[in-house]
């Protein structure tokens, strides 16, 4: 595949969203074709099963299916959008990618991290980001940022306090064991120094790979 | 566990869904706790999923999606419903179960059966079956009794003549290899026979349990 498959990881707050989006638009200003997409969702039957998956009425859901439809979103997101598009050479940007389902329903949740791990390989067909951006920054940090946000709060962001405290350590952890394809960001900086770093970074990536 | 888990297999018109309402009520005048659940669906979650795999206008769907839902539905089906229930000592009657899953996803869509064998086995611990009935009948049959119908189309039965044919011989071969399990009865009879054959084979089958 000619594109680029880059993920942003990291938890609620750590600034993904904002720091993608910046991104894009400066990658698409140095003449790169690009694309964002966000998980769960990024597709139609992505984004109706993210309406399962974020949906706070839904909360005795059991942790197999948050597993399955987390993956099934995924692999509709990789065959009918990310595939195409590094085929066509883009640089795809993904808010969130298996890693995500590593930390929250592995880690975070306490449970076997290969047992989802396989569920997701399978379900991408093994398909890997050439880069990895971790927004790291304390628990109290990100969930302080996300209370701010004033709005109704989704399932996953509901869960507490040491829930939060293994996910960062299992994002971590992750980023320790593929440290060839990880870049941690540390993301308690102002938002302008996270967007350079990230940039720093990806830019002697990309001239480094060519 | 104490109840006994039964399910229904075959194709669309094969009248799986009559049976089932007359077996659930001949076993409740006979004295049994009784449930009767239906795949994919059966909870909320359930339902939501449901939606999501038998609308027609999501014919975009991936394979691997499709497998992946199916096994979310019936991971939340079987851990909120169906053990509860065994556990209980209800007699579960269940409208579909993995072996549907095999037959369109594996047979039908001609793709890696002991793939999807491998997700569901995981999505439902293992629970497999006590005995499970093929209602098996000519496809030309059961894709008339759809037509006759009249409602609108869901996804599933839209697929085309050959689909049909190797999801009718999956569902044999199925029973062929899990014959201890299976008991095929000719959905081809007048209800009544078929649902005579039913009760008979399993009546015999629980006296023989106890």
């Amino acid at each position: 595949m000619k594109g680029i498959f880059v993920t942003f990881e990291g938890p609620e707050g750590a600034g993904k969203t904002t720091q993608i989006k910046q991104v894009f638009q400066y990658l698409t200003d140095q003449g790169f074709r690009c694309l964002m997409v966000r998980e769960p969702g990024g597709t139609e039957i992505g984004n109706r099963i993210r309406q399962i998956l974020l949906d706070p009425e839904l909360s005795e859901m059991e942790w197999k299916t948050e597993v399955l439809l987390y993956a099934s979103s995924r692999a509709q997101l990789v065959r009918e959008v990310i595939k195409p598009h590094l085929h066509q050479g883009f640089v795809v940007l993904c808010d969130r990618y298996i890693d995500s389902s590593l930390a929250y329903q592995g880690y975070g949740a306490e449970k076997s991290v290969s047992e989802v791990w396989k569920i997701n390989e399978w379900a991408t067909d093994g398909l890997t980001p050439d880069r990895t951006y971790l927004l790291d920054l304390p628990v109290e940090l990100g969930q302080k940022r996300v209370l701010n946000r004033n709005a109704k709060k989704d399932r996953m962001e509901l869960k507490e306090k040491m829930f939060h405290d293994r996910v960062r350590l299992g994002f971590r952890e992750i980023a320790c064991k593929e440290n060839s394809r990880y870049c941690v960001i540390r993301a308690d900086q102002p938002g302008e120094q996270v967007f350079a770093d990230i940039i720093d970074d990806l830019m002697k990536w990309i001239s480094f790979r060519k």
